[in-house]
């Protein structure tokens, strides 16, 4: 494939993908923009997504990123889940805070791959680091095989 | 304080804090119980926790995880933040299973503590394993003050 | 295989494995247990291991728990790598102490694997929690035809 | 202090700290460059670095990570230690590899800072990426303070 055909493979992915994820439309997540192992998602805070320091929770904050991922990681039309994820918290982030989740790979081997994370707010403030582990669920077609 | 005071302390935190969290009741959190470092959070995995594989959101179930850590580490009366978690996924959830996260202390020191919380759904199956580092944000009194 | 054969089965892969494992010898491990999925190691804190602040350099207490996570998820006969690990250092370890690394397992599904490794110093003090991911290099055996 | 000061306070902190590291030095580290927040450390693999399959041990990759770390978050006068770190290994190096550790700030927030390490071979080869989680064991003197 050429580099028109996977930036169209992405995009299909991506929205056919995003139509089915009811959870992260749920959360009023907006999906950005999507290339070949990156993705950005952006996602309001509401009222109902703070915790009781009046915060948006942390789990939200970690939903936006993992969605970021999943968007990044299943663009290259190979099913792909997280296996593992880590999550820094830098600065808190308030009602109304526009929260974008920016996704790139770091790395690609065999089925695993690493990806990046950095969610910040409107401002340009970094709000945590998210790092993904992700699993391909079949075999990537061996190398030597994709020559068309 | 005994050990009485304190498992009324930590009761009386988790029910203030859980009636000011609006992101976990939004979640559909349940609070089963609480003990100093300690906490049990149940949730039932909806249809607008679903993700694209028709499985529930890494994000959510993290949620359910974090929401246990926090209220397992603000159990003692000091207020305390997460300051960044890891999340291993082992099985996924599907629409109607009913998770459970259950929190316990691992180590406290100064202001950090660490705590394990295992999430499983209502067959026991584990579903995910998170690692939760916590930071107080006062410096926890000295040992030698607390003394009545 | 029953038990006891698992257990001889433990016992001759952490043996062989030693003898061949520079590493570990040079820095002074000692084998101390072995057992499906379990491993102890111990290590004298030299002071050729110490860093500038006259502390256990962090690269070797990681060094000490990896060799145990290796030996505990090697013990069954199927070649397994670490592919991940995270550390909490959580106190200093000084010149002469003598830490024990013990490895268990958490989980294994099939070609990865979670383990959990504690480190504590010659008093019982907790100097870092490990937690590493294993992963198999060759498919595990189907759980169907493993019926002898 | 200005960027020339700055430069100096690294290059005289660093230089200072690996004189007495013992355990980078016996690992045969070398402290090729450092500036505030950032070192790249280079160490040859030995014989005597090699595991039971003949590939660098984990932990002596992680401890060169962790000198490169360390330099990095000492390279501004203030004493910093580790707090935590993950490393995900990418690809095994083997005997005679030349591995180099180039470790940078990625944030820096009150008493707490994230470092991103990238490990490589002499071919430019990905072999790990490592994140540490630094913390300063006094608190760093304030901004408004720092006027000189």
């Amino acid at each position: 494939m050429n580099d028109e055909d996977r930036q169209a493979l992405a995009e299909r992915s991506a929205s056919a993908m995003f139509a089915a994820d009811r959870a992260s439309q749920a959360l009023g997540m907006r999906l950005i923009s999507v290339a070949p192992g990156e993705c950005e998602m952006r996602m309001r805070v509401r009222p109902d997504m703070l915790n009781g320091l009046a915060s948006c929770h942390g789990g939200i904050i970690f939903a936006l990123a993992d969605s970021a991922f999943a968007f990044a990681c299943n663009s290259e039309g190979v099913p792909t889940v997280s296996a593992a994820a880590h999550i820094d918290h830098l600065a808190g982030a308030g009602e109304g805070d526009e929260l974008s989740a920016t996704a790139r790979r770091l790395w690609q081997g065999g089925r695993s791959g690493l990806y990046e994370v950095v969610v910040a707010d409107q401002g340009g403030r970094l709000i945590a680091l998210f790092r993904g582990r992700s699993h391909r669920r079949n075999p990537a077609p061996s190398p030597q095989l994709d020559t068309k």
